[in-house]
């Protein structure tokens, strides 16, 4: 019987159990685990703060791993067929009913209100639908992507959900070649949208983080300059970013950090007329403060929200690990890996900013 | 010798004086006024709320007059010749110098550092470069509209500053046909987003604003809903707007009031991955609270700063008063006519809303 | 046991033929029939223009009937259950499988291979999935949407297809207020395009078209100008249409004909940097000539297909004709209705343009 | 007394001859050319195939130069003072009015009718305004740009007009990282293309093109496949860019050969609800023929023009040529260089593709 890591409620310990596999129902998939991740939403998870959480619930919403068994035909999205022995990962976002006003009308599916996530809107008792467990059970209709030899597990999980997030968020900001884009945030998300910012053809990427490992992996991924939230104020940082970009301020700021004041600062570092994304507030971390006169309105700015990420965007991130692999170090964000039975130390790891991403290999 | 209404500095009484015209420089013209306006700006203009306004100064920015003398050959957009006689109205907006970093490689010249506005960044000795005057002078490149006999200067200056700075804002809020509109504000620019919005063919338009006499003008212009200010608590608004709207909110609201407080109130009244446009923040207000959280990640949605109107607003608006010139009653914007020498009377009832639109009538 | 008009092949004489009902599935819902309608694309299935038609079928893609049963719980898009007695239309697009590159990867479910259409894609054999029979079965998963009793069935079937695929056109134009517009063609979807056009507060709008009695109905709903195909030279429209715009040529220029000839005309009526949006090519009609330097680089323009309807244009256009269902005098679309029995009679009268719209009351 | 080659007249030998450097106006400045470029517009010029060109006409609209002369004070576009001894480039294209309905109101200012460019609308007799002389009269208002030392007047000229021309298209494509590529055409706009769509993030990029030299400088840029258009038929290269695409086509493809026929084989090799540009067709080449159903409106497709290149593509050039000197081997483009009394040689080797780029060298 598979061990998994079960989140008993918000703010108890981890505790590693037994639960059953199951059986397959027609089109689903078992995954024997490789790898899953700990993710600053897991962090949230543990102190309550997303609504509706089914807890006990076992967390870990993007994972890669095996596949051991399959129930009659299950294909990929390019037609071809799920075979057991694939290493795949899987869009952790499940059910999107395809028949809602949001799905359908205003064409957003990220805000369908049957959107189901593993890892997070699954109970415990619904089955081995998350990913820091020994098996992984993808139910029919889950969008699995068998990897290319090319994309190892462990890149895969460098990447992860941070950079799924960041192709979203960097979708919505229209990097065109040369732009200056400026990144607030040095963890997964952050990271990934400046190496997606260098991707782009930006230049200069200036990152604006902490602490002093996160911002030398910035810099071993190629990102131009950094800026030291520990070592400066807020105004200092602002005004950073305008001499390193013509006194202008960037085209584009990425908002990664889900700290409420820095939204201001981040539009005090983009150009007039240009674009701030905010995708780091995943969860509510309180209220900002901004002036709409000189933030917005003067500045003719535009402001855009990302949530979450779609199939596409999980799809495009095999595809770009695919393509440069070796251009990155992939690998470097990985600070540890934890066991079952380390889930507590990593959930602290992760939200003291001690590890950029901890795996999870069960 | 021209009379003209003087503001001689922020907070001191609006003086009459008068002005000599000069000389006319070959490419100008001289405009005997026929209305001015004063609009919510000249209010914050006597309070001293912009930078680097130089008092004293001749206010009025959209005016529209007779001209009585072209210096050479002037031609309007359209390629035809600017004649004595004709009835124009002009760009207020002026001398965006097309060669810096923000007209050429941005493309936002509404953010050129070198822009000049008649009647706000032009001093009284500068010559008659404001509306608040029996003459104006129209500098060399200044561009004239002359209007066609369908459009009467009652129409043009009753929809004036206010219409041509809303289709700024539609035009950046991106109306399909059947969108539910919400607009917040029932001045100029909140009644001319409204009107805009129901020849977009929004479904509903719901206008949000108070006194009672313009959300009856509201009424009469053919908005679907109107939510008084004075007699609901923000909360009920929002409730308000949403229950018009399935529930959901707004797909666009268009906030016009300059009021920090209504920012927070207008991105709950837009549903999820909608479209919220801030225009009404012309001068600053001071700050406001949002939560990047529920207001802008969650929610997906894009916020669009609008600031001032570019000549292709100004141009447009001519077109859409002869379009439109039979189904709405424009002229009921205009509350009153001020004399020149009722100026400071005029920027008191602009400033406490007892007028929608105060004209100028030299 | 219903009757159903069944085109046999093509070429073949249309015939009428009881047809089984067969027993309702859970999530299926039973329509009596009171209108379908015969577009433009039964003819060219009648003519075998369209690939991989699985002849026999029931024509009819756009319907509206009265449910008799519904098989347990159905709900409409807005979370309200669909009831017996229920007057109601469907989106005659059904299974995109969600689940494919261009549904989940390009977001472009139109071109979703698995797409399946009523009157189109099922044959005759797989149930009553056309609107040419006295019933219709609504197949699980066929998104139904009811009538507000402000939309008589009259009104929704004088709208229809057409309406729904000039709304995609619309979007995909993105019309401004005050831009000017061009609508080549005047059948439901020409006609539907100037409507909306009129709705999108577009200035002018100019139908180039025939015969007569639809450049009539043209002007009864409001076009500003209309252009007879029959009376005038492609040089002449292209000139007269220049002259109505300034000599600039239209902002948008809609191609609702389905005459390759007419892709090159309509690009001349097209102003420089201007849209044109291809969709009445729904069929292969043969090629056209155009000019790249002339036609597309030198005029920096756009040209957009627009392919079908998506189930949120049938949603918003049921939202339209309720809004303005006094505006325009819908019905007049509807010239004639056929009995089952005459759809032969029905086919060759919207080939021969003898008809705006026919509608099949079976 | 500057020596300058001037096209003396459509179909005869350029003829080198000695012409006045007049006097300097105020804000005018004084090159001493390094390099101008032959590009594929000369070719056309000399065949007589662009109207109103004023001939006898010195050619050359894209140069580098080092500044010998400054009339007054001139500043570029980032405030900072030209001065004597700068390398410098600038943009051909000059005097759009700021003031028609092109730049103003549609905000296409690459379409106004007053725009004039260097080396292709001005006459011999208005002075040195083309690249092919010795000296270079930058009159007052031309865009000059100051090249930083990391950009070598080489590199300049290696990307030169295509460079320029690309980054428009490239725009116009709107690239997201990840997406697939495919160019038709190998010359400096092609080749630019490719590069750009690399720097871009897209994944594959392919160039079909000739003969194998440019395939080859294809390859050596990091192109992914490239495909010879002289050893396949059209539909092979439409199957082979399929292929290469998963069986769909690009998600972008542009089009930079000038060959009519090329337009509807690159529609083929696009995907479905994808974007073709079109920045090839500079000149009249004559008609194309395409199918608007199968080609257009069944595709859900795009096609974009791109005319020109405005300043900020220029001025992103430089940044571009900065940033990413040392990631391409830019000077790969420059075939060969040509004295002034050369240039019907070089004409001829533009004409029939045995060089890339012919650089002139006075």
């Amino acid at each position: 019987m598979p061990r998994a890591a079960i989140m008993t409620g918000p703010g108890r310990p981890i505790e590693v159990q037994d639960r059953p596999a199951g059986d397959l129902e027609p089109g689903s998939v078992l995954l024997e685990t490789i790898y899953s991740e700990v993710c600053g939403t897991d962090v949230h998870l543990h102190h309550g703060r997303l609504a509706g959480v089914p807890y006990p619930i076992i967390p870990g919403h993007v994972s890669v791993g095996r596949v051991v068994e399959v129930a009659g035909e299950v294909v990929d999205i390019d037609g071809h067929s799920v075979r057991e022995g694939d290493v795949a990962t899987f869009h952790d976002v499940h059910e999107t009913c395809h028949a809602c006003w949001y799905c359908q009308v205003a064409r957003a599916p990220n805000r369908c209100p049957s959107r189901k996530v593993y890892g997070v809107t699954y109970g415990a008792e619904d089955g081995l639908l998350g990913g820091w467990s020994e098996s992984i059970y993808l139910k029919p209709g889950v969008k699995v992507i068998p990897l290319p030899e090319s994309v190892s597990p462990d890149r895969l999980i460098a990447a992860g959900c941070g950079l799924a997030t960041a192709i979203h968020a960097v979708d919505r900001a229209g990097i065109r070649v040369g732009d200056a884009v400026s990144v607030q945030g040095s963890g997964p998300v952050g990271l990934g949208a400046a190496i997606l910012a260098l991707l782009s053809g930006a230049d200069p990427v200036i990152v604006v983080g902490d602490p002093a490992e996160r911002l030398a992996t910035a810099r071993a991924f190629g990102v131009d300059h950094v800026i030291s939230v520990s070592e400066t104020s807020p105004t200092e940082r602002v005004e950073a970013v305008r001499e390193l970009t013509g006194g202008r301020g960037a085209d584009v700021t990425i908002e990664a950090t889900g700290v409420p004041s820095a939204v201001r600062e981040g539009l005090g570092m983009t150009r007039d007329a240009g674009r701030y994304v905010i995708v780091g507030h995943y969860t509510d971390a309180g209220e900002a403060t901004i002036n709409p006169h000189t933030d917005i309105n003067l500045k003719h700015l535009e402001i855009r929200g990302a949530w979450g990420a779609d199939f596409n965007h999980f799809y495009r991130m095999v595809g770009i690990l695919h393509r440069h692999g070796d251009r990155f170090d992939w690998e470097r964000m990985i600070t540890r890996r934890y066991r079952l039975d380390e889930m507590n130390e990593a959930l602290g790891d992760v939200e003291h900013g001690r590890v950029v991403k901890a795996v999870v290999e069960p």
